[in-house]
């Protein structure tokens, strides 16, 4: 597949009409309806074999060759997220409120064209390229697990998958072995205690206090008990009790966000939080509840993947190009299909001033550097013929 | 005037009927438009002088005796509270969610009665007998110090007030000399952090987490900077910050009370909590305000005219009806009348098991024993007639 | 008895003498065998029947009247304080690092002037007056409840002490009825976390952590969980934990003080303090001990002999001197007779700064205006005879 | 010099002779008096040039070869601990409470065959090899500044240095680029509150509160202030305040160590302890100040060194014996020459259950596997020789 660099080069205009195209017409999590009907006739346009309704809006689209070979999945994204889009460009948002804002168009937009790439040198091709087009990868409980439930795993034997990344450079690559984003689940504490008249204390359990007294107590997790080499973060993002200045509250709803690398970090924080509510809670006379609601797992990349991804990166993009990537604290649902497959989850730099991408994910200006689709678009086609290459080599791929 | 037993007792079943009515139709502070007009009819069928509209809703009412005397000011209130009446009884508020809880209609039919009383013996009245229907009392900056403002206490010599109290049974009444009700003030905290995502705790600073250490530093102005002989309270009645799980909050906002006896208790704490605001912000490089709304003052009642009250009312009710009043945490804008002239606030118990007046003030099924409408209409002329006979028989008034 | 003025006047030389020697030979609590040998010989030359080791040091006198009338008992107390006599007077203390700072001496050299004056009036007396000097005011458990328990107050039908106190002016008297003087606590919590290096936190349970999360919850005892009108104090006074700056502390140690007026508040703290000792360490995996060491009671004036004093002080002193004591924080084990007998313990101004008398009690240069002594003698016994007045004329002391 | 290994072999006797006579007399850091002398006769013994009372009881030695050639210094210390030996062993020490319980008797013995080696083989050696013994690496500022003041690095072209390291197992070594092991710094932290009456909080200011308010806050500082990817601890060890139960504590002490890996987070933790002990004493009104004692920056692994030591480790020793160590939270003052000199420092395991080198460094039983000197005498020749290879290859060490 000699072609690939000059095949994707001279899709990259099409790359980036798809991706304008979707940028204008977003969709929310668990709503893209007609964005997955957009990109099941884009591949059918194609001539991809294409299974819609998998996993509720998820497509899985497959090229299979004429050769034997091993079967690989490549993983896009395509919902968008609830924010106004407050860039000038014509191809700004026309939906109210809705924002791709993250770069899951520009994800989508690639693996299309990446499809055609398969589709177009499938006679050359050893083995299956799956095309897994996922929703739902910003909102808990994700879009994968659906995915994954209907089988869009089954017989893999590598699955790869690509962030654009605007606080990279473009013209940059980065992963990391092992565990490489954060699992961020979610918490929601209840406390009740007695209200009354403000200037009754002891009337009352007092909930204000008993919410500020369990905020302070959740900082020596992180200062104390765990590990000081363990990243972790333990955030109350809200705390709402009372109504008036001079009633005593009756109830505190306190909610927040843990972040962990680690089953054992993310059991520890957990057990911790559990201990220190109930224990505040009875120290002050009042009852206290935690919801703990366990988000993605962590992405923890196969050692042997990540191997492969510095290696193919720097023979693709030159040595100078490719970083080993810090840890990360967001999370990312790719880590459900990473614990059923091998694989890798890989950035590409997104972010150039000269073109107004130097926002963060997330803002209402955010925007990309759209040459970073085609280095994406390279990068997952290079790896999935790395691994094809090795397997045929060592004819070893069934055993691993 | 030692007819005043009996024609009081006669009078009674007009005061409650009064009563009832007002408590039928209850308005809201600063709002009471009709109620004022009611008032206004009943005192020109009564046949007193009245002038309305002092301090907007307010009425000054007076009765002048044929015989020089002192100028005695006797003072009711009459606004509502924005609660939902929650009675079976048949006089029940009519209006949904506003209700006569605190006993303001029951203050007010018992000074027209005494209004009546006078009238009907203004023969044998010496000096002048002032009526204050002062509307606003519930609701800070409260109606009495407008009513000062256009001249209601010009020329008093003394000032009597009373509060049906249910918390006391019907039978006693209670005061005390000195400070006796405590000055309500409020309190408002801003605090402007810095929000960002969950996960980066580094880069905000989290205005839960200020809040919640200002609330526990809050916590030591009374168990550490306060005479412990010096009752006080600092209450923060609401808290809050942050809107969602996984965004540390930028802002956050307490509400809460302060309660004393006196000023210098009220400067101490005041000066605490600006220290204690300003630094616990600036630990965490957040900014914050505090503003203090100064309630009511502190009701002090004077010396002499608190000893006039035990002697009155243990000649009026027998020694075992009467009792010292302990400190009480709520406050009362009388306390603005008695900064200007000497006086007396009281409670009459309005407490009894067999009515069904056993709520506290403010609730929504609270009621009192309407007799204690009775009992507080003779306490209240004994009180000025005490005084008067007094300044009649040692001719001194003027000096005092 | 109307030679009393003139009488305790002439005593006036000898009782400032009297007081002298004491101060400069003062003892230790528990440990004044010396003093106690002087009191019994000072007794002895009055003509006394005495009575010594009552209770380890202390002594009982007695003078028997004539008539038949009330047995009436008058304090003192004789132990000094472990501080270093700052005073530049030449009476002051021979003894290194022991010292008179709480007018004990004081109160000694007037209870036997105030002896010798009954024994030198023994004819006109009805009755008997009973001398109690007491060891050990200073120290938990105190020497009344000794004395006590070998019979001090047997038969005794009221009791009586003063306190000389330099906060309150020479020349005024004070007392209070009911609650007059506090309850002095004291608490030891020892917690057990475990020790480690200070780089590894997660592998420790940080003792300091644990304590300092103790003292914080521990201020919301008073400013939450007590009546506002209830005065009290829980202070820790002493937090060691911990030896090096890079080890993390295995234990810590708290020691403390509990204040309180009423068995309820002192119930409700003590409880309050186990739950929050009891929480807080098992919030943080540590275990903790609460050791509550209930100290004197409450010193509670019976309601009639406080009345009897407010007359009797009165008339003695002029009304102008005698003053409402607010309540007082300090402890004493006069407490424990006022259990056994009804009696009133009383203070008498010894403040001058014309004199140098303007230090606190406990102040290595605390000295007294000595004519208070003169004062407290005419205070005790005309309390002793009022009540015996009383006695004689109602001829109802049996029943009461 | 391919007579490596046999030679050294053949040393190993002699270096646990060495070994066990430095472990029976240690002496402590800044007092190595006796151990210095001893060493310095055994290098003269093997006939090394040595300068004795280089800051201080250091001692610099060199052996220098016939071959020009680049000059390398590697560097063992040679202080004890305060701490009981409770080994069985009968080269236990002989110096009550004074014990190598670290392993640099071990350092130094190894050293010593080191540099016979080299003596014996100096006709084949390009250049120098310089031997640092360094005292007093225990206690801060440590020896090698000292060292480094009267030239013991000068002319260096490269610095390496082993800590034999028992948590990890005999037979493995490991080394890290970069950061490896902390910067322990200490802080102490004097508050003066107003001391008082245990009973009269509001006449103090209560130091006990305020370290305790301290403590809480501090714990900010890692839970929030600090990027959570950035390693850092913030422990107090010690709070001393105060003396009895019922007095309020008028000083509070804090000490405690701060650990982290790179300049920017200490220079921001030191900021933020300065914020939160400013403020948290200006809240209360106390004043505090923080002394913070830099100690030894952290050690940095020049990052071509490292590369060095994972391919020589590997051909020394065998893949499988290498691995990457994680960060280490305990400091070393060989921080200092990596700032002079490119160099690398890194451990060789020591424990192994078999001959009870189970134990933590520290520990009162602290004992390694002597092997492990055989194996850190061959890692720190391989190093060395690896280095004048290549510089005699490329030739191009000047331009380094």
């Amino acid at each position: 597949m000699a072609k690939l660099d000059a095949q994707l080069q001279t899709a990259y205009p099409t790359m980036v009409a798809w991706r304008r195209y979707m940028h204008q017409h977003p969709e929310l999590s668990f709503h893209e309806k007609e964005t997955s009907r957009w990109i099941a006739q884009r591949l059918r346009e194609i001539g991809c074999d294409v299974k819609e309704g998998v996993g509720g809006y998820g497509l899985v689209a497959a090229v299979r060759g004429d050769k034997p070979g091993p079967v690989i999945a490549l993983r896009t994204d395509f919902d968008a997220l609830p924010i106004q889009d407050e860039k000038a460009a014509d191809y700004a948002s026309k939906v109210p409120g809705v924002m791709h804002a993250c770069g899951h168009d520009a994800h989508t937009a690639t693996m299309l064209a990446i499809a055609a790439f398969y589709q177009a040198n499938r006679d050359q091709l050893a083995g299956e390229r799956r095309f897994l087009f996922q929703p739902a990868e910003e909102v808990s409980p994700g879009g994968a697990i659906g995915m994954i439930g209907e089988g869009a795993v089954q017989g893999v034997d590598a699955v790869y998958g690509v962030h654009l990344w605007t606080p990279f450079p473009y013209g940059t690559v980065a992963s990391r072995s092992g565990p490489f984003m954060a699992a961020p689940d979610e918490i929601y504490i209840d406390i009740a205690g007695k209200g009354g008249h403000g200037a009754l204390p002891h009337e009352t359990v007092d909930a204000v206090l008993v919410g500020a007294a369990m905020v302070q107590a959740l900082q020596t997790v992180v200062s104390r008990s765990v590990n000081p080499l363990d990243p972790s973060v333990v955030t109350i993002g809200s705390f709402h009790a009372g109504s008036t200045a001079n009633v005593i509250a009756e109830r505190c709803r306190l909610t927040g966000t843990v972040r962990t690398f680690t089953e054992d970090v993310r059991t520890l924080i957990r057990g911790r939080l559990e201990t220190i509510v109930e224990h505040t809670a009875a120290m002050h006379g009042a009852r206290a509840t935690l919801e703990y609601r366990g988000g993605y797992p962590t992405v923890v990349n196969d050692a042997r993947e990540a191997d492969r991804f510095f290696g193919v990166a720097a023979r693709t993009f030159g040595a100078e190009a490719v970083t080993e990537s810090p840890l990360i604290m967001a999370g990312e649902d790719f880590s459900y299909y990473l614990r059923e497959v091998p694989g890798c989850f890989m950035f590409v730099g997104a972010g150039n001033p000269a073109c107004g991408a130097t926002f963060p994910h997330h803002h209402p200006r955010f925007d990309i550097d759209e040459r970073a689709m085609l280095m994406s678009a390279k990068l997952m086609v290079a790896m999935a013929e790395d691994f094809a290459a090795e397997a045929s080599s060592d004819g070893a791929r069934s055993e691993r």
